[in-house]
């Protein structure tokens, strides 16, 4: 389905008025320190997120999985499920297809499908963690790390098949998150297992075209319990750095041990050119796969702190960067949970753009820790809602996503449309 | 199948004599210390540690499972496999089933196929953390704790029902372990998911036998990922105080926050005479239902230390609380996974009952940090291996069961059987 | 020193416009709500935080202590920079002291000398986790848990004497933080060391007058790193039922293991009736003694939510927990540290109470966690801090706390008076 | 004091029946796997593990230090201490001495004095985390990393000195624990301080002579409670390999966040032949600074399995890697403590040299986790102490250095000699 433009404009109509009140108190507060709001809305109008194809169906853990209905049931479904909510916040126009989930029979036509709702090709995806119905060898043990070269070889060949699908498709990245490892203590040789993946990560990188590149995740467990190969930053980054260039490391939010400083981890990766791209999530335990900024929206603020500063240094370009989310929506509509997580990323994104850097740079110089916190939780504890709003009206979208995807009982058309057991391929 | 006797005699034949010099050997050792391993001997072999139905299939996470073949397809499948352990180490003799995954039809039957391998049936499992095909209502957002009463009349029916099974079968206990929750802040109210889940554990155990026991287990995190309604012991006691004296804790190993002081936590339970049993398993992030022994074994002896006082407390008799294995075989055999779980329980076991408590007691009471961590360790280091050997031995089982499991090629002849595809009900 | 009022009244009228405009667009968007602030404002006027004695100095760790001079050096002086912060924010009315490093020789002196800045006495603190010179005998191996009864009745007996002191300052409180516990395995037997502090605890609740409350806190580690004897809140809450109603848990932000839930501990514990007070900071990693909002600000503000709730089964009356905060000032200066404290602690109330409390209601019943969420978050993302100066104006307090801090130069005069050597008696 | 010769003859032979008894039947035991014992006791004697000169005091936390008498009072007592543990389990003659606690006034007198004890000078270490008396700059916001050129400079130049210290002594390696960082999001740009770290990192490696290494350790928290520049493995890599060969990582046990797989980084460090060196403790919260092995035993085990690779690759030398004991002695007396500690690494290295390292390599190229976990246990649980034993006896220590330590009254006689107060330079 679609979102007609009558609708949306008859929404948003309603609520202008009121936004446009908001929208100049904040101005009023925020010229007070001299701070004009245009540049800012623009910043936000640029910034676009990639949905991953696998993010539009119900979630599950492996005790259970409660689906919903109306899930989109083949890529082309998917493309109109991005294309609704780029529709409604015009800061999704990216998604990021997860081979062999969504492969594209005819790129072509999928491609036009896809320009025709403003939404391009981000990163392509692999997938060696689980097997296909059909495939010669088993993943149990292992990809690109295998013991057996055959395997290896079948996962790197795997690789290059993704590759070609993105070529097809305008993809300028493959991103790979490999959940090779271990169980237990001696099922793995460590040094053994690093050298034979580097191996495997050198010959998909050979084969990655120019203007490509290769983002290599890392994650320190599950779906092994005991280790893993690609465990930290640390390992993804020294992978990279023996690959060159092309390869970068990407940090998903959920991805790390407890209590791990990781915007510290992004400003390093920035400081050193390695950063490749993000996977926003949000979670208190492991990998939760929570809506973004659900839990520790500070975090999520102190890791663009960061990114304002990679941006700077990449000209000011936000899409220097892969920007993608990667949640699991077990309780949620799909739907809304993204337009949730879009927003919380705009919200976290305007304050970071909203610190005053000059000052914290003198604070910093100075010691001032004091100083130092009370500017960046200025810029935190800053309304910047009216922004976010005004950006996405300005594009065309929704003054307010979720509730017009409410009035619009798109769910439920979706599934008088899908049927109640319709389910997207993914987890 | 089963294990035939003539081949368990010619095994063991072919260890009985370097067994013989090993047990000479600690038995030399132990006597410098004044032990009569004897006693040590009956008391090993007085333990039986439960196997869970679900545990005979391989377990598999969120992103895949990878079956090896030969599991049990249906109950008797279950309880031959559950034989084929305990003809295999005579430590096994209990199954704890899971309701519905395991709904014996004809129980009288089931109970003769279970007593002709000398096995008992342990605590029912109830289920309410997934849907069942024809379910009339969900628990996708709660069952016991669920805001609607009709939905949690049906969580307690369906409690009633799984006693009803196992009075059927001669359990004597109930074993809840409630996934209930919410994976956002908001979603739940706390006080009230207490209040409404205390009220629907009164009505189940009212139901409960005079001479049953309601285990009620606790879990931080997973499948919900915000928050749990029984997040930890606390939590567990408090709902079991209010209960009444059948309610007691259920400690599984691998449901506790990192660095979680477990042993401890079992030592009060004792104190406060609020222990019921056991789920055992390992784990280095999580719940990762590992193998017994095969990440931390020295918290497994610690948490053993505690257990000697307990059985201790319950006049020597070691059945006086619910042993049962927890585990998910995502990477190993299923039956040699449990092999080697059940001896590292014997190990762990024997250790502590090594230890010696009166040296300990004075060294407490000194406040000798030294001279108590030597006596620990000094039972920790002992090989105690030839004891649990004997112990399986003098019952009947094999020297080394995963030997002979091995040599007699039992996986391959349970595929021949039962098909590459056979696939075990659980997770 | 006394901040004079023509200094204060001058920095507030600078101020008054800009403030003014700021809370009249705050008031514009929230009567848009249905929300009238001036029940807020009274409410946060209400709201008064306790200082702890031991907090007015730089903290340190074991691995040093960097002063930055003026401290006070006597508990005359300790007063005097609270009466400096509460001059400041009109919401610092209370001093927590600290025995024995605050011992009053004349209380009549030390309560009028408060009572001269507007400051009243809250619980009082006993400390048995060290030696003070000419102790007769050492805690080095617990004090109320201890295996020598002469030291159990020592520490005891320290408790009564706390007691006295608080009797004679007007403090309706005892807070009890129980270092206890053990670094090896082994070194202390679990049950013995509860059932010894249960005795202990016992003799001095006895003790405690009739319209006193027993605050009892729990940490799960430090200064001991293998076992503690409160280790959670689950054992503190077990001693508190065991000892009588006027004994309450009390919670302190940073004595939790990483990813525990503590807003809804906070729940239960008011569910219960035994929450009895908390003690604010902030942390990453343990207890961190961090300013309080620095770090996890949303969760701050989670607690919150469940506090109101609690007011509101209180009566409306703030005053019915004990606030205090808890802090260790490392890097900042400690006065202007804990101005941040408190100004983060009435912006996490006045979001708090922004919270819609009957639409969430309906979405819980409902189980619509994205309107759940959209209701929390509305609530946090909302900029109250017109609300919170708003307070302290109409209390007679400065605008911006920490700015008239610096424009007067409060710390280099306090230098100049204390000298730069000057020390507080703490940590 | 010294441990006179007749008295440990004497003790040793009061056991030696017993002992020999029990190494015979290790060795009966061993040969049925064909293992020799001769090989593994040469291996054992040959271990050395450096006993840092800040670890012969007792140790505290930041709430307190109870010190327990008869502790070295200047760097000869120090040498005293470290000959007394090294005539016991002649497996410590490595002192590790830090400046400026440990400024050695007559290099070659105490060079000499060591020597007479047989005790060499392994690495240095410097201290830029605490603030000396007549120090010019002060430390409080960092050392090297500081934002103030001077700083960085005194911090350089003390780095500087202790090489010359380290020169006069024979020491071949300067180790360095960096604890800059910050406490509060924004007080630090972490490009800037990784950038101004690395230049004085740089100036220091400049002025390291060419035989020398440069050890450079991570902490992931402690002192500073937010961030610190050198937060993990991968940045001390980082830094190392911006350095030079010289520099390589120094791997504490107890420096890793919650369940870091920190066996998996040795691994890596290993095959990147960039590991530099240990420091061994033991730890369950963060870093506990407890006795080796006495909590995570096979970790630790686990940890030697790495590390046997690591020795082959160095051509079978043990002194190939800096072995070190980092602990803090709160509750035991620090030389018994420190016994503990060699005992439980020769132990652990004992064990992991059992490891059928031929069956486990085809285990590990078979994916078989079951019987690669057989064989780290079969290992593991064999009790390796007779051979651990009677290393130490061949080289002329104890049979059992704590049971002659106690039956000496060394601490006694310590007391006597120093009093009761003497208080060693340290934590």
């Amino acid at each position: 389905m679609i979102i007609e433009k009558d609708a949306l404009d008859a929404f948003n109509e309603r609520f202008r008025v009121k936004h446009a009140r908001q929208l100049a108190r904040l101005e009023e507060e925020l010229s007070d320190k001299g701070i004009r709001t245009q540049v800012l809305i623009n910043r936000l109008q640029d910034f676009q997120v990639a949905i991953p194809s696998w993010a539009l169906g119900t979630g599950g853990t492996r005790f259970g999985r409660f689906p919903g209905g109306g899930e989109p049931g083949n890529l082309e479904q998917k493309i109109e499920d991005i294309g609704l909510l780029h529709a409604l916040n015009r800061s999704s126009g990216r998604i990021s297809l997860h081979i062999p989930w969504d492969i594209p029979e005819d790129a072509a036509r999928i491609r036009n499908q896809a320009a025709a709702f403003g939404i391009r090709f981000d990163a392509v995806n692999s997938n060696t963690f689980q097997d296909q119905p059909g495939q010669e060898l088993s993943y149990k043990f292992g990809s690109l790390s295998h013991t057996a070269p055959a395997v290896r070889r079948q996962a790197v060949e795997h690789n290059l098949e993704v590759i070609r699908h993105g070529m097809a498709l305008g993809s300028k990245a493959l991103s790979l998150w490999l959940s090779d490892g271990s169980c237990f203590p001696g099922q793995q040789n460590f040094a053994g297992a690093f050298n034979r993946t580097l191996e495997s990560l050198q010959a998909i990188y050979e084969a990655l075209p120019e203007d490509w590149q290769f983002l290599v995740e890392y994650k320190p467990y599950e779906p092994n319990f005991y280790s893993t190969v690609i465990q930290d930053w640390g390992t993804s980054h020294l992978f990279c750095t023996k690959l060159g260039e092309k390869a970068n490391v990407l940090v998903d939010l959920g991805h790390h041990l407890p209590n791990t400083n990781l915007e510290q981890i992004v400003g390093i990766l920035i400081n050193e050119r390695k950063l490749g791209g993000f996977h926003f999530n949000d979670s208190r335990y492991g990998d939760d796969d929570l809506t973004v900024g659900s839990i520790r929206p500070y975090l999520l603020f102190l890791i663009f702190n960061e990114l304002v500063d990679g941006i700077r240094l990449a000209g000011g370009d936000s899409n220097a960067y892969a920007w993608m989310i990667d949640a699991s929506h077990n309780v949620k509509d799909p739907l809304e949970d993204l337009l949730q997580s879009v927003e919380a990323i705009l919200i976290a994104y305007a304050q970071a753009l909203l610190i005053d850097r000059e000052a914290l740079a003198v604070a910093q110089q100075e010691n001032d820790a004091v100083g130092a916190q009370q500017l960046l939780q200025d810029a935190f504890r800053t309304d910047v809602r009216p922004l976010v709003r005004e950006a996405m009206l300005r594009s065309g979208g929704a003054l307010d996503p979720i509730g017009l995807f409410r009035e619009l009982n798109i769910r439920r058309r979706l599934i008088e449309e899908r049927g109640m057991s319709s389910q997207a391929t993914g987890l």
